[in-house]
């Protein structure tokens, strides 16, 4: 095997397959980048097992400068190469590979030997049948993820929680996400799509892909298998596997009516509660209390730690009504939730002190809510 | 005590004053900011016993709109209190000490309470008369802190070797730092000073002393006693304790003669160094090999680790003359020295194998120095 490419373009493709490459992997051909290089291009591979990324860089490109110059296949240790790659000398480098498997990278008057692996020792990565398989706008799909991603379980005690449920049927997709303390659901129209999906995928495999979903990229082919699920990105394949089992029916978890209604700025009250918790945190709870008192139109949000003080604001906003109330609550997942819901203003409705509230925001009620539980402080 | 001002002026003296606050310390006062309220001005003080900054913020100045009401003194818990000025919500804030040492600090209609200590509990900070006294040009001492302290030692084995080495003699300043394996020494024409000094002071104190010394510093004026100096910079006073004890003659360690000359280019030095180190960072040596071999006009640059694989690189040069050399040494010092060095064209001088060699500015040899002890491989 022996290519040229120009070294930004070949980094910016290795960033991508990078990403399910971990040094962590108990699987030691794992740590590595498989590159096969054929007369229509060089294919980058890395995977983790859970998260496998395949991209191509074809040689007619125009701005890779790509040279095939003897087709061949080999895998080199992906954090060192990378390494090497980025402190090359000039803007080419080659790479050959000789005998026993060493690879000769040299750019200017540097040369660096370094030891590879058997290519055809690297794992077979899914095949996935074009059966059951849709597009996605990129834009929307990312705002989807980062929407609902929020609210995965961290834990892998309940390690179905960790996941996304997606489901897709009669033209609509619904994601949602709940680690049992808050949720979080988005759902949009799609036009035009007929097939029908449910999977739940790991929060961490969305996290990744969004990561991919910049300005650049229109659109995301989607096709799922079994336990696994293929997004096509141009010239880049992300595989995830599925999480395997029932996720819990979240619908009767959403309350449908409220008793206490208030109509915030997302940015200003996530600013309050960023001070709030500037106290909560040093404080063995965690947790700050809201007033609301109706008649005298006045929302009051507390921070309190024993040992170092305590904080008091008035809260500003748009609309109150219904009944007065004092609720408690955690408040990183207000945090969390508010981050999700950007610059708009939001509707936060209230049951009882005990029962979950909701965040919507205002200018769309029914396609993005978020739930958080209260916590009991007396 | 009550006052208020404008949080980000507020913010920038507190900022500097914070570079003397260790939440580490194991004396509970000084994790705490000092702050006295007078009809003069608001005055910040932090300490770590080690270094101590007390900042003056005038209340006649236009730009930090500090109106003193009541004057007063307290001590807030500096970290805590910093993270609550930055999240406020308005341009100004106001504080005022109330009953039992709390301090309200309000700022729209955000409100905190937190508990201070008396400040009569904080520290005297020395006294040092203005007996032994210099001033120095801001930007040439800020090199020199630059391009010495680099070469201290990080061990406390021997606590002499963890500060810089300065005196002052005839109207000449010498700056020197050695760790035993590398030195960096340098020296300036004082004019017009006539005062003699010698002192030792902690790398750290010089570390942090540079950061202060932005480029709307001019002149920094120095006073020396016998185990303190004080660094007035404009209405910022910094306190270092010097360290006791007799640094070791260096002089006698900076090689005369040499056998072999080459003059590089620092930031292409450094480039390949940094290439060669990706290898020997993996290695159990740390080593890379430098062969130059006058007669065919090569310098060439080797690094190397078992597991992955070796480097090899022709090093571009000016000049070279003397005799061939094979010389080994670890590339980190080199690294550290070529930072040092900066864009600068250097000459590189060597005697043996074995023994130290040194880098200068091509430019200026006479004022900069620095010395690395290769490592022996066979």
């Amino acid at each position: 095997m022996k290519f040229s490419i120009n070294r930004s373009s070949f980094l910016k493709t290795f960033g991508d397959v990078s990403r399910a490459i971990s040094s962590k992997t108990t699987i030691p051909v794992l740590t590595g980048l498989k590159m096969v290089a054929t007369t229509a291009g060089l294919t980058l591979t890395g995977s983790d097992a859970d998260i496998s990324i395949e991209a191509m860089i074809p040689e007619d490109s125009e701005d890779n400068t790509l040279t095939v110059e003897e087709p061949g296949a080999i895998i080199l240790p992906a954090r060192f190469f990378g390494e090497i790659v980025k402190r090359l000398p000039e803007d080419n480098m080659t790479v050959a590979i000789g005998e026993n498997l060493q690879a000769t990278i040299t750019s200017g008057a540097s040369e660096f030997t370094i030891n590879g692996l058997d290519a055809a020792t690297y794992p077979q990565l899914p095949e996935i049948s074009s059966d059951r398989s849709l597009k996605l706008n990129a834009d929307i799909f990312h705002q989807i993820i980062g929407q609902t991603v929020i609210a995965v379980s961290t834990q892998e005690s309940r390690p179905i929680l960790t996941g996304v449920h997606i489901s897709i049927q009669n033209g609509t997709l619904v994601a949602v996400a709940t680690d049992s303390h808050r949720l979080a659901q988005r759902s949009i129209d799609l036009e035009g799509v007929n097939t029908d999906a449910d999977f739940i995928i790991p929060g961490r495999s969305l996290t990744e892909l969004g990561r991919m979903l910049t300005d650049d990229v229109a659109e995301v082919e989607l096709r799922i298998a079994d336990n696994q699920v293929l997004f096509t990105i141009g010239q880049t394949a992300f595989y995830s596997r599925l999480l395997d089992g029932n996720y819990p029916d979240t619908t009767r978890l959403i309350p449908t009516t409220s008793n206490t209604r208030i109509e915030f700025s997302a940015p200003a009250l996530l600013a309050a509660i960023n001070r709030a918790s500037l106290l909560s945190h040093e404080g063995r709870n965690n947790v700050v209390r809201l007033n609301i008192e109706v008649g005298a139109g006045r929302a009051t949000l507390f921070g309190n730690s024993p040992e170092i003080g305590n904080v008091e604001e008035q809260l500003s906003f748009n609309k109150l009504e219904g009944d007065d109330l004092e609720i408690s609550f955690n408040p990183d997942y207000m945090k969390v939730a508010l981050q999700g819901l950007g610059q708009s203003t939001i509707e936060v409705a209230f049951t009882a002190p005990l029962r979950p509230f909701t965040l919507v925001p205002s200018e769309d009620k029914e396609h993005y809510i978020q739930l958080i539980t209260p916590v009991r402080t007396f």
